[in-house]
């Protein structure tokens, strides 16, 4: 097989889906995965049979691919402003799949009811609020607004949800987590005051889902958790065992104590928070940093034995939610052997 | 057409081919533009038809496609380590096009011709050297030992080759365009010593290439100029008006001095250089400033007028080579209009 290529390891793979389908069945929480991560059916259908509910997704172009493949309970997490054409997308998937969508502001709601027109009573409705984020969602306070916005355009809402993406730091993951169950409870609170009963009450995510207790939510949607990443493993959250995914890299130079890639941003991303070490991970060769990532090279300094010209190499991006849509399949690997190629049914679904 | 999508603005893309084939030519310097930028036939064969001698290419993947396409001058600017199977495909695409690939160590020549076997007269070799990016390419006063040992295995050798991209810096793009000069000055000299002609010296890049005479260089390597981006904007080097490409993004939530775009890192890349201000550019709104990108929003602070919920607005990736390679179209707008769509034919085209 030509490199770099995205391999994925099955039976890490499935430990990991049925650790988290076990993690949140004891606490009491559905699990509905994000299929973001993967935007796989093959995967996405490991995590049904391990008991998830339903998928997450975050695009209508995410929906439309994912209800092609029969997946039929389907939350879109994302405050859309729907054209026409969305509109109509969005009702045609909701024929054959439960959809649930987000609204965050009074004036998002009045334009999703006005869009969807007649179709406004085949979706389900959740409002978004933030938890410390600040990215959309609106003051949990004010969710009561919101919803009550949303019954009188005639949708149904159905429940509130956040996301608790500044989770994503090693000293802040499980303050994120309190942050995100205080801020539901108020935000479940300001829709009883208006009579609206919020039934789902969703959170993230998978530096936090560890965390979460069923007292406030009732649902959780982390996405990374199948495959892992180098931002779990510098979290703390995993170890190096733990990560399903790779990209398998030649070495095309060697210099000093220096190798380069042939696995650039084109695949691994070139996302790199403060919290991570380098602008990718060699789960063998912990001794190794990935210094520099340009298109198409990763140049790599060690301590240790550079290795030999042609070798290949795993590794891991810091993101992997990146690199999976960076590629038209994944690479299914068991004990070493390939098994089986899965397409990744929703790559650049970004509409 | 939903956002976000890609959109090519084509009055200021041939404005930027017709500039760098002008330029170049009144240098006297051959123009081989990288491919890798655009992905596109129709670009590439814009390129072309303004004088172009042939395409830069990063991988034997990216060769295939435009060989396929009828582009039979390719150079692939890269130390490829071959394995069985990319020998055969290089050799393949060799049977319709020129191809020129890349070496930069004795045991990288060696391993390239022994890979090649008996196709190895079939395609032309460049030394690559390092003037100073500290990726690929080595000493040049090293290139006559490199290109013997190529030439003794029976490659056959025309020159050599840099990549300044240490260039990528407002301070540093003048003294890297001197420092690629010299660097293949010197590398020339070291074939010369070894009875060897380098008849190509081929030297980079957008942020270069203004400064590149013809007394050393034979040949320049843009490959950003059809489009430019964010970056190049930074740098100081064109306007917001000579930029070709944008992302096209609804925004979907408002809320005090913020907006936020369905515009994130799916699509838009998540590069961001020191130099570079923000995670995009707003083009027509440069009181605005992209603070925060997820996979599918971007977070905007502005000191201006935040537009209304659902108002489409032009994004500008900081480096568009990532944008180009996240969709399979590119929408070609002419006054306004909507004239064609281009498939960006080597998209994920990274082995």
């Amino acid at each position: 097989m030509d490199t770099p290529y995205v391999a994925v390891d099955l039976a890490v793979l499935r430990a990991n889906i049925t650790a988290m389908a076990e993690a949140t069945s004891a606490t009491g929480l559905a699990l509905r995965p994000h299929a973001k991560t993967h935007k796989c059916a093959q995967i996405a259908g490991m995590q049904r049979d391990a008991g998830a509910v339903g998928l997450t997704v975050a695009t209508i172009g995410e929906a439309e691919a994912f209800a092609a493949a029969g997946f039929d309970d389907l939350f879109i997490a994302y405050p859309l402003y729907l054209s026409d054409t969305k509109a109509r997308r969005l009702a045609d998937v909701a024929t054959t799949a439960s959809v649930r969508v987000a609204v965050d502001s009074v004036e998002g709601a009045v334009a999703m009811a006005s869009a969807l027109g007649e179709n406004r009573g085949r979706v389900e409705v959740l409002v978004e609020i933030d938890s410390g984020h600040h990215r959309t969602g609106g003051d949990p306070a004010a969710a009561g607004e919101v919803a009550q916005a949303a019954r009188d355009h005639g949708l149904r809402v159905v429940g509130v949800f956040t996301f608790p993406g500044h989770g994503y730091s090693p000293d802040a993951r499980l303050a994120a987590a309190r942050q995100e169950r205080d801020a539901i409870a108020v935000a479940a609170d300001a829709l009883a005051a208006r009579g609206i009963d919020a039934t789902i009450r969703s959170g993230g995510s998978t530096p936090t889902v560890e965390a979460a207790t069923g007292d406030v939510l009732t649902e959780v949607r982390p996405g990374v958790y199948p495959f892992n990443d180098a931002q779990q493993f510098h979290l703390g959250r995993i170890g190096v065992d733990d990560i399903a995914l790779s990209v398998t890299a030649t070495v095309v130079r060697r210099s000093g104590d220096r190798f380069v890639l042939d696995a650039g941003s084109k695949v691994l991303g070139t996302e790199k928070p403060a919290y991570v070490d380098g602008f990718a991970l060699l789960p063998d060769r912990l001794d190794a940093r990935v210094v520099a990532l340009s298109e198409h090279h990763a140049t790599v300094e060690t301590s240790g034995v550079v290795p030999d010209l042609g070798a290949q190499v795993r590794v891991v991006p810091n993101h992997v939610c990146i690199t999976v849509n960076l590629v038209d399949e994944l690479i299914v690997v068991d004990g070493g052997d390939v098994v089986d190629r899965w397409p990744v049914i929703a790559r650049g679904a970004n509409a």
